[in-house]
């Protein structure tokens, strides 16, 4: 079986684009094709998955044809790939498999999403389309109104509190503070957190990630055509993926997330790791909650410990055993839709690279996760990738 | 390296549904499961694609996991793929790809689009959100427009004509009236379908497909497993994608489709074949042009002689070396836009068993074909199916 490797990685900043989404992906695949070591051309490109959720409606069909067109990539065999905010974890996931099919050496997964070009009402439609139409938006039930009830049930089983959740935002500002690439570059403290502007109780304006523009792309190759490429390639250990139930109402708990705990699960059990050999992970953080209840569905905390693992500081860039969101998360990096999953494999990539800024390096790194959810959970692609290859 | 074979294929009527997104998709995943010969749990499906444009918004993200929870697939890997009306040929390809990946032995390609619950004004927007948006849709294109500029720069070129067209029209309407899943079952005569109503000069709407509602559903299976489900197993002898440029302007030619050849061209490769092998071929024809094109980009005809291809009463069936669109094609068949790849290779698949009704059955077919392409031709795949595998 095919072995793949990442050979090079970009994205745009994360933030607010004058550009829009033909310049945005122009800029992630030009800095992707330029990070590759030795010899890349994009016409070598044999197929490409691009995610988006076509928020705003403005390039809603063929998005992705038209994107190839205009970074060099004529010709090539490409779709979009849609899982809500998890669209790029699974493009990239697809673009995996082309390889290991055999079908092809060199595979562009990237991800895009243009937010901030839309008044504040119809932002808050596409915000929603995400979630279960009939069932959870006709009742009037919002995206942030979603994981508020997550956490207040987490808080009532397990004791945890809106304080956890505060670190957990203070860390991932703390974390994507130094990240050029972040949309939301400040450090926030404690208190300033713990009394934000209420937006569904109990999330406040600090457990929420922003609605952010970008683009973000990864070129994966064959093991057998990667050292033409580069000497240094980040080997896509595992990929593993998994679905649950749209709405909230059907799930049998709203404190854990089966599609998360079915592809980190496989991915895990694929790459012969336990979440112990993580040095660090890439969680979708969009609310503060949804990392808290991650750290428990990865098997970074015990079930219903989340909060506590918050609580004691666990997850701090080169201070406990595993880094959670060396780029800033969601929560500081910034949630460009369908930008995220690849961009948390940008960052991934960079890092066991030793190449990101150096004082939000992540010291001896040797296996990083990424962990992209779509919507509340219904779908979920965890990667591991590594220095090595799986032995 | 795995061969692939279609196990099972189902679809729903295409036409004006009562039913929505769920209920539609749960019918055409159900047929799909219960035409598997033996021993079929949809419990068994490793990873699922499922191509839809979102036509209408109702559901725009995350739709797929939605539909699998509906149809028994619950957990599954899934996502949707978008490519415009070649959304779910391109599933198909992603999953006859993640099944040579080794990392999925049964997986699930499908298709659907809910078209006619809207109004008029909305519906014309929908239909054109696959075109380029900046260039072509607010320059006031539409998409017969788009295929009008097509039809009239061949009549031009290659002294081609409306009435060849109408030849396709009449040939697609007889073919489709003894097809039961059909969306327009009625037969044209020459006379009906050359004196239409006009919808863009030069195409009437004897020229157009119906905007339709439906879903279909087709069952892949890796070569080891095969025979624990059927004896009588359709090979997906190979599979070739490729994309142009989405704005007309930006092409060389608009009377070809460069996707379609390369994808063509490498479908047809990867089979050992020649056009001149194809038994059947369900053909992208949305507008009559379109077919014509086709028979030429797909190599039937000779560059520029589609229109005397059809003048001649080529394509018909049981009567020349080929039959195109047995089923009645777009245009009699329907199009529900992310339905259509899918559901061109239920029909491939009934047509090699056998299947179809009696009165429609194409005669000792071997091998057959689909040409599914995206928009005005950004993208398109093309997949070859045999009774036998590759030799």
């Amino acid at each position: 079986m095919v072995d793949v490797a990442v050979i090079g990685a970009g994205q745009t900043k994360y933030g607010n684009h004058q550009l829009g989404l033909k310049g945005m992906w122009a800029e992630a695949a030009e800095k992707a094709f330029a990070s590759v070591d030795k010899n890349f051309d994009p016409r070598q490109v044999d197929e490409a998955f691009i995610g988006s959720v076509a928020f705003g409606g403005g390039q809603l069909g063929n998005t992705a044809a038209l994107l190839t067109e205009h970074s060099g990539m004529e010709g090539v065999a490409v779709r979009r790939v849609e899982n809500a905010c998890a669209s790029s974890g699974f493009a990239l996931r697809d673009a995996w498999m082309a390889i290991k099919s055999g079908q092809a050496d060199i595979v562009v997964a990237g991800g895009i999403e243009k937010m901030n070009d839309l008044s504040p009402e119809r932002k808050r439609f596409w915000l929603g389309v995400s979630g279960d139409t009939e069932w959870e938006r006709l009742a009037g039930l919002t995206f942030p109104g979603t994981y508020a009830l997550m956490a207040r049930r987490h808080f009532h089983e397990h004791q945890s509190s809106h304080d956890d959740l505060v670190h957990i935002s203070v860390k991932n500002h703390m974390h994507g503070f130094e990240n050029e690439q972040a949309h939301l570059r400040k450090q926030v403290s404690f208190e300033k957190a713990a009394s934000g502007f209420m937006v569904a109780d109990p999330l406040t304006l600090y457990d929420c990630c922003p609605t952010s523009d970008g683009a973000s792309c990864v070129i994966l190759a064959a093991d057998h055509i990667v050292r033409q490429f580069t000497d240094d390639p980040v080997w896509v250990r595992s990929s593993g993926a998994g679905s649950d139930r749209l709405a909230l109402h059907d799930r049998p708990s709203i404190t854990q997330l089966v599609a998360t705990q079915k592809a980190s699960k496989s991915a895990y059990s694929a790459a012969g790791i336990t979440a112990r050999d993580v040095d660090l992970a890439e969680v979708h953080d969009c609310f503060t909650i949804a990392e808290m209840i991650a750290t428990e569905d990865l098997g970074f905390a015990e079930s219903g410990q989340g909060g506590l693992f918050a609580r004691n500081g666990e997850g701090i860039r080169n201070e406990g055993s595993v880094c959670l969101n060396p780029s800033g998360g969601l929560k500081s990096k910034g949630h460009p839709l369908g930008a995220t999953g690849t961009g948390q494999a940008v960052e991934v990539f960079k890092q066991l690279r030793g190449s990101v800024e150096s004082e939000r390096q992540v010291r001896d790194a040797e296996i990083g996760i990424t962990h992209n959810v779509g919507g509340s959970g219904a779908t979920c692609a965890v990667h591991v990738f590594g220095r090595d290859r799986n032995e």
